[in-house]
Formats: structure tokens, sequence, C-alpha cells
């Protein structure tokens, strides 16, 4: 577990992780608000860089800039009227979760490997073409279950457990307890 | 990795895996159907057991009982008139997953090694005495997120990820595809 590696990560033999971002697909406004923010907030927390929407949802975007001046870091939730221009502008592999798809298990030497993925979930209805147009379909196990719950579990397995410490800017943070809450709150100017 | 011990566990190195039931506190039917019924589809499709569930709520019983006939597996939504009885009468430690807590990664090696545990969830809104009679209050990440994730990753770092089998007993299952889906039907008695 040695982090002190130094000059060029090229040749290094644990290469860097890759950065991720998230793309959720077929989102329902009217019914789907506290799925895709669940999705929006894990992504966030376990170590995305920002999750596409599409369609677009003014009030999922708005609850995660709530997150982001309360919690820190640079997480944004991007509307995105087409899908299909984000996986093709996708700098990296295209990672589409589906119970459908092959084992995260036998994939994951190859994902951890990557400097760029995006990651993508569909809702109810899933685009068939996303099939195709995928680099990798791959699946958190072949039961039925959560996107949610893939999209934690394929983050986690890539980026590591996410740690304890304040994401930058934060106005307020977590003290760890064996009991009961503590939360730090910073700063304090008015308004 | 190896699997080839025989006779007692009890001196082996590698102990068996913990049985895992789950409680989820503070359903509201009206509004989380969706997202408790996610829950117990993660805690299924992750090993656990059985989900208890305060107050009970048929409408995700019922969702559950149907995936069970489908896709197998003995996994059921047992209803909790009273959370609090589920939490004496568990048979091992107690684990409340909240933001709050201390680090699943400093946890996980005391929680492997028990026989039995009990996850518990809250909702909106977490009774205080929670935080006090559970055995251990544990964090997954201390920013907010989502208990389906919380769940699906403790229940990923105990037991593994899930497998591609089928569940004992499942009328259909999931053959990994690279592309696109295939499922294969057993049986085919009608009714």
């Amino acid at each position: 577990m040695g982090t002190g590696s130094s000059g060029s990560a090229a040749k290094s033999s644990r290469p860097a992780r890759p950065r991720v971002e998230l793309l959720r697909v077929g989102h329902r406004p009217g019914r789907d608000p506290r799925l895709t923010t669940h999705l929006a907030l894990v992504a966030r927390a376990f170590g995305a860089r920002r999750m596409h929407l599409h369609p677009p949802d003014p009030r999922v975007s708005d609850s995660l800039a709530g997150v982001r001046e309360r919690w820190g870091g640079s997480f944004e939730v991007v509307p995105a009227p087409n899908w299909r221009t984000v996986v093709r502008d996708a700098p990296g592999a295209v990672v589409h979760l589906t119970m459908y798809g092959q084992p995260l298990a036998r994939l994951l030497p190859r994902l951890a490997e990557e400097r760029d993925l995006l990651l993508v979930v569909g809702g109810a209805k899933v685009p068939a073409a996303l099939y195709r147009e995928a680099t990798h379909n791959v699946s958190v196990g072949s039961q039925p279950h959560s996107e949610v719950a893939a999209v934690a579990v394929i983050l986690e397995r890539l980026l590591g457990l996410p740690g304890t410490r304040p994401f930058a800017g934060a106005r307020q943070r977590i003290v760890p307890q064996a009991r009961g809450k503590r939360v730090e709150r910073r700063g304090g100017s008015p308004g």
C-alpha cells in the first residue's frame, strides 16, 4: 500500500486511479427525483467527478448544488439533453452497468487500468443502443437490485472506500463518533 | 484464497462468513416504497438473509415475494411492528449504518469475525436510541449519500461480490453477455 512513489506515473507498477464520471439515462423527473438524487450523492461521496443527467432535472441539480455548498468539493450534476453526445464524447471507456452484462469481477482489472471511465446507468427504460455503444456492459451480480448499489460498489472497487476527510471548501464536516453525532462548522460568516 | 479446509471450522484461519440480516427503521409507506424496495433487493442480491421492516409495509413485502418467486432464494421482508424487539433479539452484533459513525475500514476486521450481524439503517428520522442500542455505529464515508449504497458496500466487503449463479429454486436466470440480454427460463409449467 505504498504511496511514496514520485516522478513519472507511466512506469509505476501502481497506476493512477481512473477519473470517473457518471451518466444517468432515462431519469423520470416526476417519479425519480429521490432515487436519482441518491445516485448523485453516491457518485459524489465515492469519488466521481460529475453526473450527467438525461433528461435534465433542475430539482436534482439544485439539490446537489446545495450539498456542494455545505459539504464542499466540486461535484456537479450536468444537464444532458442528449445522452448519445455524452457517450460519444467520453474520453475513455464507457461502462454500462446492467444486470445482463459481464461480471464486474472479470472486468475489474481492465477497468482499473483506464485513465478515464464513463459509468452509465439506465432508469426504468434503457435504450437498446446503449448496449451497443458502451465499451463494456458490466453486471454487479446477476440479480435484480439497484443502480445506486451498482455505482457504489464499482466506485468502491475502483477508487477505494471513501475516507473521513472533508472535501475542499466544506463549510461543515463530520467528526466520526462511536455514539451520537458530531458536526463541526467552519467560518461562520453570516448570510 | 484456499477453500479446501475440512473438519472443524473453529480452528480455521479463515472464519466462516457472518450471517447477515438487515433492519430498516423509519420507513414511510407513502413516500419510500421504491427506496425501501431497492434496499431490500440489494440486501437479497448481496447475500443478507432477510430484511425486517419498520413500520411494516405490505407493498414492499409483496414486491420481494414476487422477486423470490421468479429469481429464487429464500430472502424475505419481515414485518417489524417494534424495531427495538428486533435489535434486542439480535443474536450477534448490531451495526447501525450512519454517516456520523466510525469508519467502516476501521471496524471491518472485527465485523468480519462475527457469526451473526444485524445491519440497521434509518430513514428520514432515526431514533436517537438507536445510536445507544447498537453495538457499533459505522459510517461508509463521512459524506451524505445513500443507505442503499451503505448496505451494498458493507455486504460486499463482508461477503464478497455477488456471483452469477442463480439462487436456489429460480425460475429464470441471467446468462451474462457482452452485448444485449439473455434470460433463461426453467420448467415452464403453466400457471
